[in-house]
């Protein structure tokens, strides 16, 4: 892409209606825009982001063999009662038509996929089954401060899963745990982010959070010195040892819940009636788990995290862009023409190049590289073009190197 | 995909409390659920068709130069105030918060697109631009019952424009007349899809919808018998002559509106100050042009005009996959390992299939596949294993033919 053809532009400074460290550069950089508090809007750049999250969780979600759909977000008033939330549940959005029929604005997605569900499953043979979906959650968060951190609007990953026995649910749960890892991982945040054990509720003894380690975080964890484990704040009291390997050493640190994994048993199944006859033809109700990852919350974690006091810092496979291409001097000059090649050449092999092709002085495009953060910046100056060679650094580095077009341009 | 590991059946019947025949027939083969009234899931199937929608669509923008971003639903009841719709769209739900504070549910998003571009225009040299979202869109419609093809809740794609002379904008939305053309050639209905003249409202002499011939449409358009533009049934009261080529002879049609373009021109930039520096330093309104197409709605038209006696019929772009595959007889027999062992080297070469693994009969594999209506099936049978063959035959085609492995797979 041309920086030209992009409507956004960065800012000279960050909003001074910001708290959070990731809302301030994501806004200044131009990847997202504030409507109104909880509220964004993904720009181009972070519509890119965003989009190569989805992309790695949906690998992940296929890998596990899970199908992908996408439900609604105007939820029948009946289908909530039926489970008693739309009493109980705060966060509700209810929104009343001009015939004064209620829905619930979908903020979790139980009450819409178990009723679903239950026309497709009847037999043991048609379990177990695991769907997911990628789809946009309202809650009424009052004190939205933080960004994409918490929002009142935000897409979310939920994956939920459906099983005949006990064992079947507690092996899918535990293959679901290593794919959030792998995708934590991914996303460039594996080494900061903590399984960490949380209350099971009514139906089980444990869920489990994934949580990243950071000053920004609006939860406490405890970190086994041990095993690396962590258990949340809501069930320390409870937990003089770890869970997981019994040790009794645990550091405290701020942190954001960037996921969790809840084993539902049959709290959604047995009100919706979803059954299966078993093998030897009684009734007996599916067993559930459900899975979730915030994707805007994710992207503010990773800016929050991996960014520095130049700008944000994209990992590989979230990077927007994998090349930031800045040509020193005017469009009529040599410099120009030969950056303008090598865009035209890694574009046309599937590499993606953002061209800084503005009139602007080499201090602004220097600036808005590392603001940014797009993890290589090419330059193309008068001193390259005399050595035949283009000058790459890597966001992170110090260091410049001079590389030929060879060996940039993937065959 | 192995239609074992698809969580969805098809239904022996289509479901009695649906009159439209796309959507009776979407749901009996398992691509949409029915939530509610105008509410629907799309289910793994299709999903898989929204999707290549989507891709089609986003393909289409990308070659007008568009930037793609991504707007939230929460709207703040003052932007809608700022243009004084909140008192006057009918169809517009609106959501309070605990604390009070009132929001529309965005059914379309002038009112966000409006102060986000004021950001970033400023000068005539930052005109022109084109900004696209495909997003969730909220239209109270009471009397919602014509399945995916007018819904409370669909998802859209919308484009807005942002130009600083008339011609620039006239230059543009004929680009698009000619993007949105190519857009329904591709999805298949492109013979039956009119350009159609419509009221421009009190902002321009003509907006155009595009419209596609069909008995279960809920417009009427008058078809030019010279020259086959259209114009609707709001504007025919004036016009005698065609207003393309001026012929005064037309066949009234049903039909439904699949997408529609307008020239805005300053009904919007005005009330957001939305406005530029020209040349000579003076300040200038921003003229507007927006341009929507409702992916649910063009898949229900495709569904309903493509159709036939015994079920759905995509379009290749479209379709869920390039291949059905059906083996008859035994899993443990050499057919079946045969159709497997295809199933295996095709998926590899990039071919999407959907196997039916099922243990079902011949029959109920045969209705299936004419049901769920992807573009071209193959059986593996005795017969065709003897031959060393596979039977291939198009969904709308009679006659079979027998064809070696080697004519399948792309190299």
């Amino acid at each position: 892409m041309r920086a030209r053809t992009l409507f956004t532009k960065t800012r000279k400074e960050a909003p001074k209606d910001e708290v959070s460290k990731s809302a301030r550069l994501l806004i200044q950089a131009g990847f997202i825009d504030k409507l109104q508090a909880g509220v964004y809007t993904y720009l181009p750049l972070g519509l890119r982001v965003l989009k190569n999250i989805e992309r790695i969780i949906r690998e992940e979600m296929d890998a596990l063999g899970a199908n992908e759909i996408l439900m609604p977000s105007l939820h029948p008033k009946e289908n909530w009662e039926t489970t008693g939330r739309w009493a109980t549940m705060d966060d509700l959005y209810k929104v009343k038509d001009s015939s004064g029929r209620e829905n619930a604005l979908g903020g979790t997605h139980e009450e819409v996929i178990s009723p679903l569900m239950k026309q497709f499953i009847s037999s043991y043979r048609d379990l177990p089954r695991a769907v997911y979906q990628i789809q946009n959650k309202f809650r009424m968060e009052l004190r939205a401060k933080s960004g994409i951190l918490r929002g009142r609007e935000f897409i979310m990953k939920d994956l939920y899963s459906f099983h005949a026995t006990e064992d079947d649910l507690v092996d899918f749960y535990e293959r679901v745990k290593n794919a959030y890892l792998s995708i934590f991982s991914r996303a460039g945040i594996g080494e900061m982010t903590r399984l960490t054990f949380a209350s099971g509720g009514s139906f089980s003894r444990y869920s489990h959070e994934f949580q990243t380690v950071t000053e920004a975080g609006e939860d406490l964890i405890y970190i086994c010195r041990k095993c690396k484990t962590a258990i949340n704040k809501e069930i320390k009291a409870e937990h003089a040892e770890c869970p997981s390997c019994d040790g009794d050493s645990f550091t405290e640190e701020k942190s954001i819940e960037v996921g969790n994994i809840f084993s539902l048993k049959t709290k959604f199944s047995e009100p919706f009636g979803l059954s299966f006859k078993n093998e030897k033809g009684g009734s007996t109700p599916v067993l559930m788990g459900c899975y979730g990852i915030g994707l805007g919350r994710l992207m503010g974690a990773v800016a929050e995290v991996l960014s520095d006091d130049a700008g944000l810092v994209w990992p590989k496979e979230l990077a927007p862009f994998d090349y930031h291409l800045i040509a020193l001097g005017p469009e009529s000059g040599k410099v120009f023409k030969n950056a303008e090649a090598l865009y035209e050449k890694l574009s046309s092999a599937g590499v993606r190049v953002f061209f800084d092709d503005r009139e602007v002085s080499a201090g602004e495009k220097f600036a808005d590289a590392d603001l940014i953060g797009i993890p290589t910046r090419i330059v193309a100056s008068e001193k390259t073009a005399r050595e035949e060679k283009f000058e790459v650094k890597e966001r992170t580095a110090e260091e410049t190197r001079l590389v030929g077009e060879s060996e940039l341009i993937p065959r």
